[in-house]
């Protein structure tokens, strides 16, 4: 529930855009979709949410709620929802992709199925790599829709944003990656508002690889409360684990300052640090002595970490760069490691110098 | 209390040093005094401590404690506590200095008395500017011994490590800066261990004005919890917040690196999420609504973040760097600044490129 206060404590932008402004369209009426959607809306846009169960799209649109992801919170007018994936499609200025990493490929050939030529801006929220080819998400793009479109229309949002504290209109700010100057001020203005800041940047690849290995970075942050460390260890471990998605990143041809930002450094705090976050609590689990089927089935939903692992675990075997506690995750998930051990392995390391 | 397990898990370095390993000197018998010369004296090295008190000396000597600042911890054999300053300076081959920031001029000055020409190398671990001409403290150990013991014996030692974890033999890792290359590499092995790792550095401007700034976000970052706002808004806290100590530690001729390094990203996540931080928890006294006097005496004791933000802001005038987090604590702080029309006006800055 946002309490008015802080609702009242925010200037709106005003909107730059003609009376009708362009509509935004979401793929997803998960908690992200539905937190994005209302940001939006609140802020004077038009959005229609893409959602595949009928009766959440008769609980959004009659009752204003979508009780399963956000709760008691009323959803603004200006947003609807809609079965009708074609519909949403073809009328968006822009899509929002926010539906879960695997089924991304899917989405884009069905995008291209029913888009008859004209293809909005598409903006990709899924965090996560496809671990089978540890390809990125925007070169399953290119595949399908051709270089020029990863060139000048996708694009990727990432950052330190629960969805549930957007919908208590808690200030949160992001990093929106592309490749397409003028379409990436536009989606700023566009989508942004002073509750959710959005700061552009132009590294696709930094970007979805930091929202990638920061998962694996977080079940060892998880690891080591499980194993009743504190503080120190804690910040010791999102220091040095940022380090190592840093040289992973930019052997891959990211850029370093994108490691800063909040796509990558942000997204790790907030996930590292945060309980609200799913790797974090299943390495708790590991940490305290669950196996790690006992630990998957506590945590419940899927744990994007895991396929984090596998896919970091890949990346940083073919280009040569050492990323010792993402492999500490990947030996305790897949080779059965106690996590001590993993753990006394990273300490006994030689020391040296503070190479980020 | 450290449990028997935690100490077993870990493999202690052999000393590389004959039989009589040299003398560590630390000069101050508080908190982060008392962890630093545990963690040295249970890795086999021999540490003499000076201490003002002489209860505290014979505590220390005769009960193996330090009940105020160590509580039940029994102190490893090897660390003897002295009134004598004279002795602790001559004997040692590294003295660590572990006293308040204000002290350390005069410090300097008895050290350069009493050593009677034959100076041991200087580790300075206290944070902060002095507030006065806006220098730092190795500029004050320059005037007082000359630039040549600055570019070979004195160091800098900082990153997260509250001392109550260390004693708990939590692992830790700091950052210890010189410009001296061999010596940095004789203190790392004669000061680390397996569960207090120390990474080298070259950058004393950087991790100095790190030490100070961080002081200052963990000030902003408290606010915003006392606000009522949650992780998110935390996390752009935090990463907005490097990024204005990276921009002005860069124009004072800091490395880029070093940022990324525990002495102020490591560091500044401790400060800002870790409890135990007096200028976070003088931040949410503030964002809850408490004056800055009443928010100064229910922390009781000395908030760095103050004097810091002095600093920061007269570094930031000078050199023309554009430091809105800080810029508004300091408003807040001397200028009687609501929080909440900080909080609205860092808000509705102009969206940009994600610069950091």
């Amino acid at each position: 529930m946002q309490s008015p206060e802080t609702v009242g404590l925010f200037r709106f932008a005003p909107l730059r855009f003609p009376a009708v402004t362009p509509l935004i369209g979401i793929l997803g009426g998960g908690a992200f979709g539905t937190a994005l959607a209302s940001s939006f809306a609140r802020n004077g846009r038009s959005v229609r949410m893409w959602v595949r169960d009928p009766e959440t799209v008769r609980e959004i649109n009659e009752l204003r709620q979508n009780k399963k992801y956000a709760g008691e919170v009323r959803l603004p007018d200006g947003l609807q929802a809609t079965e009708n994936f074609q519909e949403v499609v073809r009328d968006s200025f822009v899509l929002i992709y926010a539906l879960p990493s695997p089924a991304i490929r899917e989405i884009l050939l069905q995008v291209k199925q029913v888009a008859n030529g004209k293809l909005p801006l598409f903006v990709n929220t899924a965090k996560g790599l496809d671990p089978e080819g540890v390809r990125f998400h925007h070169e399953l793009a290119s595949e399908v829709f051709g270089a020029d479109f990863v060139s000048s229309r996708y694009f990727c949002l990432s950052g330190p944003s629960f969805a549930s504290e957007m919908l208590k209109l808690h200030p949160t700010s992001v990093t929106l990656a592309g490749l397409h100057e003028e379409n990436l001020r536009e989606l700023q203005i566009l989508l942004g508002s002073p509750t959710f800041r959005i700061y552009t940047n132009r590294d696709l690849v930094g970007c979805q690889l930091g929202g990638a290995m920061k998962n694996v970075v977080a079940i060892a942050a998880g690891l080591m409360d499980g194993l009743g460390y504190g503080h120190n260890t804690q910040a010791a471990l999102i220091n040095r684990g940022l380090g190592e998605i840093r040289r992973l990143g930019m052997a891959m041809g990211a850029k370093s300052e994108t490691f800063l930002g909040l796509a990558v450094l942000g997204d790790l705090i907030l996930t590292c640090t945060g309980d609200l976050s799913r790797n974090h609590n299943f390495g708790v689990f590991l940490g305290k002595g669950y196996s790690v089927d006992e630990a998957k089935g506590l945590v419940g939903s899927t744990i994007e970490g895991i396929f984090g692992a596998q896919a970091v675990r890949k990346l940083a075997l073919k280009s040569g760069v050492d990323t010792p506690i993402c492999a500490e995750v990947f030996h305790i998930l897949f080779d059965g490691k106690p996590p001590r051990q993993s753990l006394e392995d990273l300490l006994n390391r030689p020391l040296g110098d503070e190479g980020l």
